[in-house]
């Protein structure tokens, strides 16, 4: 069962992908969704999707680790419940910097859907569903990951929008915050998949090429309105 | 331009309903979306769902009213633009409640998650696209009003979750928590519409019918697995 979440530096590949290469053939499922762990750890309310290509293995599962407490929905999009834990933290720091910036809740609220948004299109890309990333791994961990007060990722945006400098920040941290790599990796595999990800984007010039804050804000901003 | 949001006590129609009776044939658009007025009024940014029938009246509506910090989405979906702004004020009553629990950050996630998937199975029944409820109309302004600080049905569910009787909570407030209203007509057009919403349901009984909160929540807990 898969827990880790992420894309691999260099080969751009899901943690699915990785353990087929490296144990070609072994029956695999996706564990992922809105839980920090120190919540579960109290017995408080949790529900989180399980994904197997073989439903039996995946209702084995979830009866094994299923509880009246930790909630498993099942699912078959092995892909699709990868891809919103390996992008949310990237546009986790772009909400951060919205609220460092006190840009305000519409802003972050806006940003939340049509961040969602880029993440469905990278997902669908892959071969995943678009409703594996509306439920709990997708939309339900997004959320959780952009207004939860525990993230790593949302504060480290917050003090950059504050106007500290990324090296200066992150000098500063012993914890890992994974978005700063992840904005790489998903920046790099949305361009090889022909998808559009103006936050993801706007995120890895910030973190990664210190692009300036306001500027990059103005730019997206100025992006010409559309369809949703 | 409906700004209005609701489901017509009685008749259950939707506000476009309602004008297309009171004024036939006039052209009419629905704006919707993420949008706490006094940050408008700031001039702080925002995003919002402009659905008409009409693209061209879409277009020169969104000319009109759009700007650098105010920026319209397009939508022909008039009906699924609506339905989010109606329904969202229930889930954040329930999301009050867990919050009022000190439930955890993660059973609030899951349940902005499930809650938008009623909403959209609502949504579909009456003709609307699935996008669009994940679009700013539905899961944006969704997650502005069941975490932002100002929401009026966000704080009574939260007094509710603290254990006050919901009597005396109405008793003492002058503005509306639309939610209580909305969770009625919710529940009685699912109902005729034939789709489940458990969520909501839950919302109904305990705002309208006294239901004893933790009864109703461990009823909510112990609905039986499913496929997300």
């Amino acid at each position: 069962v898969i827990c880790a979440k992420g894309i691999e530096d260099g080969t751009l590949s899901l943690m699915s992908e990785v353990l087929e290469a490296e144990l070609p053939g072994q029956p695999r499922a996706v564990l992922s969704g809105p839980t920090f762990a120190v919540e579960v750890a109290r017995g408080q309310p949790a529900a989180v999707t399980l994904a197997a290509h073989d439903s039996r293995l995946g209702e084995r599962l979830a009866g094994a680790i299923g509880s009246r407490s930790f909630r498993p929905y099942l699912s078959d999009d092995v892909v699709g419940a990868q891809i919103g834990g390996a992008v949310k933290n990237v546009i986790a720091i772009a909400c951060g910097i919205v609220d460092g910036r006190a840009l305000g809740e519409n802003a972050r609220a806006a940003l939340i859907t049509r961040g969602l948004a880029e993440i469905s299109r990278l997902a669908m890309a892959k071969g995943a569903r678009a409703e594996t990333l509306t439920g709990l791994s997708g939309l339900g961990d997004l959320t959780l990951t952009c207004v939860g007060s525990g993230s790593r990722n949302h504060s480290l945006g917050v003090e950059l929008g504050r106007g500290r400098a990324i090296r200066e920040v992150l000098a500063g941290r012993r914890s890992v915050a994974e978005g700063v790599f992840s904005a790489r990796a998903t920046v790099t595999l949305a361009e090889r998949l022909n998808v559009e990800m103006p936050i993801a984007q706007a995120v890895d010039a910030v973190v990664n090429r210190e692009a300036e804050i306001a500027t990059t804000i103005d730019d997206l901003l100025a992006r010409p309105l559309k369809s949703e």
